[in-house]
């Protein structure tokens, strides 16, 4: 089968499926994600029974002996079996020997060292790193080897010496745009931990909601939240829970845009008069600090000075991005004063407010980081940028001597395949001419999730499991990116996080069956498996959003990514030999047309979907047709196929905010019927 | 199609079938459970939308204000949309007006008014109540009734006056065999609440586990429950959970049996010399308390002045069932006590021990209930007797003058269909005879889950949705008892308390992805539909089960009751209608077989399911052979109706501790084909 002309959308799919030399689904086969550095298998496995328990060597701290007690309840729930976690203090009895050299940080950095060495026997495993994090990284890792296979539960025999390839890798989650409760952070949190991620970065402020309560400046919180915050008790909840499982949290106060939130209880920081309410618009908007006055800093100083004791991580995130500039133009006295400093523009202003900002955090023993806007050759090296620009940006500020992390092709609420994620590389494209030294000013990386059109009920969709191909992407050598192998492990890994409390498979199921209304939900359910979400930016503009619209939508209910739509593209791949699943799974996308169009009269939320879903029964008609014709080795005639090219071109056009995505693989069908073969 | 000889295990299901004259599972209609005293709809509906607010009037206390909060917050996550939950004082604003007339009972008690009215017109909702419980109970009423429908969501116009039949309507618990963490303990409540169930009796010791801290006795939690038991702040929290709900709590501890835990920690208690062990084993012990000795009594007065701080009820559950004796015949000294006041046997020393138990609860203003053996004519009237044993010696309470509830076909671990603890009335069978007054002494009932093979993982299957079924039959009319309605109901009801964070799907789904290994958990869930567990006293009887022997296995894994099986059931009871679909369903079925073994080279835990599946294939493949006969009109061979009679005959057998529940189905198919029609 050849592939044709297809839109930049289907690309990506078609190049994911050209990626995937999928081998089955459920094949055997190592499960750890990301992949250690080196490992080294043996013969023999090592059984895990009722009698495991962890042994506790060398230093010891009540956080190496926490994480052995969770280590074992997980087990205990992986396997279903009843297990004494208490850890032990004689090795001789342990079936894992945990040995840790030292402390570590007071306060995790990026410097802290996470590498560790898993020794497993048949007799027994070991468990070795100089620090606690590194041990936590560790268990992770025997988690993940536990396997229920032919003889029971059991870890192979294998040695593995493992760290991390970069030394930031984040989880972004902004809690702003939509509220998201404290469970929600914590089980992220958790999830992140199993896949070695490291740094929660914590957007907590944005023109719709300032989510941490000051004792300084109550009114951030009081006025600026609907009274959706998280209060200082809670967000040190967080920091410990997070330093348990080895993760830094670092905050982010995004200045001097996207503050409106702030400007509702304290109007006079702000460049234009107020008053400010709760901006429920979305998209860039124009209030900005003033920073041409001292109270504004003054401000900041107190405001920095609180935030400090509830964060201890070095690095303060100040956001920085999108900065309009406009209501500093409109206003005559800032305009003087960028005319008396010579300033030529709302860039040089904004330089100059980092500038004032940064002895501030300096101060207080902290760090900028910041969106690439931030980027001046004022500011010192020390300095982070975070891009959301791209490779080459981040490469340019790495030539210049600056530390920068990588977004671009990491934004989450863009919904787009693991695959391409998992493509990203932060030393990929313009960082490939870097020096050595050069490149190690390339920290990582964090994913990131903006909750413009994303809420409580689908953030865990968001975030999991696609964060965990990334996380392997930051982990593991450069060499591993077989995309075959990491959506293998990626299904499991997806089934773990769910014993863990995620929800980004449950949810969907819930919110599937609410759309349903009383009707049967397993129709919703197959159709979702022939869709995937426009990207957020997109949805933006074809519909009036704020962040009080319900999210209640069939393109809300659905994941990111269809595993229904992958493997079917796999089964088309591989055309003939799959001939008949192609056409059970064809014949049922058929059906969901007219089983929508019943639906419909018992759930008005289904309405813009019923040309939707006719729409795929449309799709999969044509490929069921293109099968006939493929199965009797007789090539199409031109005007069926251009009829039928004419509807996939259709169809692949967004419908009430979804793709259909198994346009291409369809198409693909199409294709191989015009040429006969 | 008639039905011929079957077993009884079968005849329950047929029995069930019989009653389901099932209309389309999904059809219109109301979504109340418990229906409601008095219904009367009128025309139109009352929209619900963002701007849906809760009005407060009347009397008015924080319990109700959360309670409103509560609910919005309920109907935002319910519909999606998001709301301000805040409630308002000004009624003119409110789409829900909540008018309370005076306060509820300091401790609810079995007299508290929970009757409320609700008028829906579509402009407003108005929810009047003369407690708080009652407008808990209303507002339970009122989310059940928003429902989606093709103009989006809304309540129907309507006005229901509504009071419950019985004033005690329990769910026990278990705790004590298996621990039960606090989450699940309070997600119950929640449940509890949505059906308006009003008592949840906590079974807090046994011989296997002590799960309350006391802070008197120390020893008690210390050494009788492994490290899991709750603090008395957390019996706090949960008692004041429940009331906020409307719901009692009556804990029980039982004596002078089931007592081992206890002894552990205080064996100069026992009537045998110790040392004592936490009991693995399950099944009925012989430890006792000796009722002989004063300090006996003293430490009960003490440890229940203390538990009576904790518990605000005025019943006290003082358990007493199952003491064997032997302990007590076995020494010298209470046999020389029992001569010396003229008791005949352990009856007589029970007797005694609860004489004297009984002002020490009197002291502290308790009154005491206790399983049926603790009946005696010596104790007082207010007592009330808890009865396993049946309805019959219930009714022989009330005549005596006694008030009791029932639990005899409530036992939820006894793995039976919903229908069949829904057709279990307290006033039915032995009371038919009682006089109205005698009656009145009947206070209605108690849903149990004894957890010897039940665990935290699978115990909100158990108690959900069955628990709703027996809650419509204790709160509704005694004339709402349409098998099919309920059903209809249950199924919406289900879907609710996942919402509420219930995982009785959910935790199945995760249990069976354990057992298949890296292998398609799909196939395992076709398996599931044509299968339930034994019961646990059955199961007990096969295999050496103990408190801490994994229940990861697949019996433990799948639902009690299957939905698919009753599904098959009202397919094959409407045959020649559904033939397409009974073939479709017994076609995957038939597949099962083949599946299992070959994914059970991954996974050991699935070897004793190989057989399973294989009967479960030849089942199948038997109602498919059948359905060839019938849909050629010709009556079957009567060879061929022999070896098929034999084959179900033998499949009807339990395996691997589960019954093929499709097979009553099936020789319906078989005896219609030898018929021929």
């Amino acid at each position: 089968m050849r592939i044709r002309t297809l839109g930049s959308r289907e690309f990506a799919w078609v190049l994911m499926g050209a990626l995937v030399g999928m081998g089955p689904l459920w094949a055997q086969g190592d499960n750890l994600l990301p992949q250690p550095a080196k490992t080294a298998r043996q013969e023999g496995r090592l059984a895990i029974a009722g009698s495991f328990r962890v042994g506790l060597q060398g230093y010891v701290e009540p956080r190496l002996r926490a994480a052995g007690i969770r280590m074992v309840d997980r087990l205990a729930q992986q396997t279903g079996i009843p297990m004494d976690s208490a850890p032990l203090t004689d090795p001789a009895q342990a079936t894992l020997v945990v040995r840790c050299d030292h402390a570590g940080e007071a306060v995790q950095s990026l410097r802290e060292d996470e590498s560790y060495r898993l020794e497993i026997t048949s007799r027994q495993a070991r468990l070795e790193a100089a620090t606690p994090v590194g041990v936590l990284r560790g268990m992770e890792t025997f988690l993940q080897s536990v396997r229920l296979d032919r003889d029971g539960f059991g870890v192979p025999a294998m040695t593995i010496d493992d760290k991390p390839r970069f030394p930031w890798r984040g989880l972004m989650i902004d809690v702003s745009r939509r509220w998201i409760p404290l469970p929600i952070i914590l089980r992220n949190l958790d999830a992140m931990a199993a896949v070695k991620l490291n740094v929660l970065h914590w957007h907590l402020t944005d023109d719709q909601g300032f989510r941490v309560e000051s004792l300084r400046f109550p009114k951030l919180h009081q006025m600026g939240s609907d009274g959706f915050y998280y209060t200082q008790q809670e967000i040190r909840d967080v920091v410990a829970y997070a330093r348990e499982r080895g993760i830094r949290v670092v905050p982010e106060f995004d200045v001097p845009g996207h503050i409106t939130s702030w400007l509702v209880g304290y109007p006079e920081l702000a460049s234009r008069p107020g008053p400010y309410t709760v901006d429920r618009a979305l998209g860039i908007r124009d209030p900005a600090l003033d920073p041409t006055r001292d109270e504004v800093y003054t401000f900041l100083d107190a405001f920095i000075g609180e935030m400090v004791q509830l964060f201890p991580d070095e690095y303060f995130h100040i956001g920085g991005d999108e900065v309009t500039g406009r209501d500093w133009r409109e206003n005559p006295r800032i305009q003087g004063f960028m005319r008396e400093h010579g300033m030529k523009d709302h860039r040089d202003l904004q330089a100059y407010f980092n500038q004032r900002l940064l002895p501030i955090l300096q101060k207080y023993g902290r760090k900028m980081v910041g969106w690439d806007e931030i980027l001046h050759p004022d500011l010192p090296k020390d300095i982070v940028v975070h891009s959301w620009r791209g490779q080459r940006s981040l490469a340019e500020a790495a030539r210049h001597g600056y530390m920068g992390i990588l977004s671009t092709g990491y934004y989450l609420d863009l919904m787009q395949p693991a695959s391409l994620h998992y493509g990203v590389d932060p030393l990929g494209d313009g960082a490939a001419g870097l020096s050595e030294s050069e490149q190690a000013r390339i920290l990582g990386g964090e994913a990131c999730v903006w909750t413009e059109n994303i809420d409580m009920e689908n953030i865990d969709a968001a975030d999991w499991p696609r964060s965990a191909a990334m996380a392997e992407r930051l982990w593991s050598p450069a060499q591993v990116k077989d995309v075959d192998s990491m959506y293998r492990r990626l299904e499991v890994v997806s089934r773990q996080l769910e014993w863990m409390g995620l929800t980004h498979r449950s949810s969907s199921r819930l919110m599937l069956e609410r759309l349903a209304g009383d009707g049967d939900p397993a129709t919703l359910r197959r159709l979702a498996g022939a869709l995937a979400p426009l990207n957020c930016d997109v949805r933006r503009r074809v519909h009036p959003y704020t962040s009080l619209t319900p999210l209640n939508r069939l393109v809300d209910a659905i994941p990111p990514e269809s595993d229904a739509a992958r493997e079917f593209d796999h089964l088309v791949e591989h055309w003939p030999a799959n001939q008949a699943k192609i056409r059970e799974q064809l014949s049922q996308w058929k059906q969901v047309g007219a089983e929508v169009a019943q639906l419909v009269h018992g759930s008005a939320l289904l309405q813009e979907d019923v040309p939707v879903a006719a729409s795929v029964s449309a799709v999969a008609e044509a490929g069921l047709q293109a099968l006939d014709y493929l199965e009797h080795a007789k090539p199409a005639p031109k005007a069926w196929v251009a009829e039928q090219t004419a509807l996939l071109d259709r169809a692949g056009k967004p419908q009430a905010e979804m793709w259909i995505v198994i346009v291409p693989s369809v198409r693909k069908l199409l294709q191989a019927a015009e040429a006969g073969k």
